[in-house]
């Protein structure tokens, strides 16, 4: 038997194995507690923009997956249906990114997930909620 | 003297020759007319997430693309203030993703754009609309 | 035995009927057609704020009203799940609002509907999206 | 010399005095700090929608009536750019509804609020972030 907490771990664990994209960004995943994630990002030349800033869409990118992890903690496989985000400043290449996503509701079937984007001098960089959607399929395998 | 068709490919042109991130992830740019881009991506291995979909974050990266080429059409430039997303389907490995933006409104500083993602079968996959923020400078060089 | 449009109708009319809210905000609706309506509202003294300009919140009311009577053709009783706003200019006391509902995406259980605010002069005054998530029970009675 | 409190809460009495729209619902009005307010108001019968539960517009328009008061502190004229809402429970006739609002960031020309509506059992019934724009206009006489 395993609480929690060892549960989104395991979640995160099997998520994060098959995540291509995430790893692909260099993203990497802590799980603090169930319904929250903190994922970090640092900015690489090939992710800047037009504008010698970090795309705007990978910062997005950078707190959906915090929202992903956030919001697959109970081995109840959730995607998201929408996302808004404010962006607050820009990040520059070798800018250490941090996401926080915390829960802020949590339904049969839906939840809603805060997630704050920092810099390495605790800086925001976005604001992003999303609403996640739950599929009634597990994650883990027996 | 150049119209306003050229000029929006031109500054066009100078933001994609720089823009590392969107030619990472394979995405091409097309300018109709001026305040409108549609962004193209195939959705790589590399791209999928724990679910195997198309990472969400990268379909709100290509209509960001999408957008951020669409409102920088007259040689001043915009960054995207804020940004909404509804995803309506997944997109999976081998999809070809348009993402084509519109411009809704243009005032003095800031714009509203409406940018629809479809699948290859010409299925929405988001729906993303965003406020586009102008700073002043140019984008073209004399 | 009824048409879409009629039966479009019959929802608005069933729900109109007992909309004390939107009534008491002297908005009336029109269905052009099924998963479409028009509201109409004239901004009120009363409904002006502290910088003599229609409240922002009773724009968003009138955008809200038309896409919960878009939502609401099929007979299936369905409520707003999320809404984004983006305001464009200030509307006055005096001033006719007319608010444009249309669906992008209608799928099982929800769908997504565009709401542009404009004014008399046909200028926007404010661009909204709604998510409409159904509930499975029927709205019109035997 | 007033302090930061005080000149907040003269910018709040300035406000609401004029604020017709927000009386007419009523809705009262608390600044515990500057960048902070608390709008209550108590779901009244003309206030009910189709299916018998507050109107979400006007649950939208509580929420953005506490944020109108809380980035209207610094006696700099600050309008709604735009808004986002999440609706997580209904609020019926009687329920008297909480909309806490925070500031989550303030830059020069711009902010970013956040604001929870809470019923009576201090359940959520909808989470709020909407983005201010300064006007740069003094609020307050000499």
């Amino acid at each position: 038997m395993i609480d929690d907490l060892e549960r989104a771990r395991a979640c995160a664990d099997a998520m994060y194995a098959n995540d291509k994209a995430s790893r692909a960004l260099g993203i990497e995943i802590e799980i603090p507690e169930p319904g929250s994630a903190i994922a970090t990002m640092t900015v690489r030349d090939d992710m800047t923009n037009g504008f010698d800033m970090c795309h705007g869409g990978l910062i997005f990118t950078l707190a959906d997956t915090a929202f992903a992890f956030a919001c697959n903690a109970y081995d109840d496989v959730t995607v998201a249906g929408s996302g808004t985000v404010e962006f607050i400043r820009p990040a520059f290449r070798g800018d250490t990114l941090r996401a926080i996503a915390l829960e802020e509701h949590r339904g049969r079937k839906s939840g809603i997930y805060a997630v704050e984007v920092l810099n390495q001098d605790d800086a925001f960089v976005a604001l992003f909620r999303g609403r996640a959607v739950a599929r009634g399929q597990r994650l883990l395998e027996e």
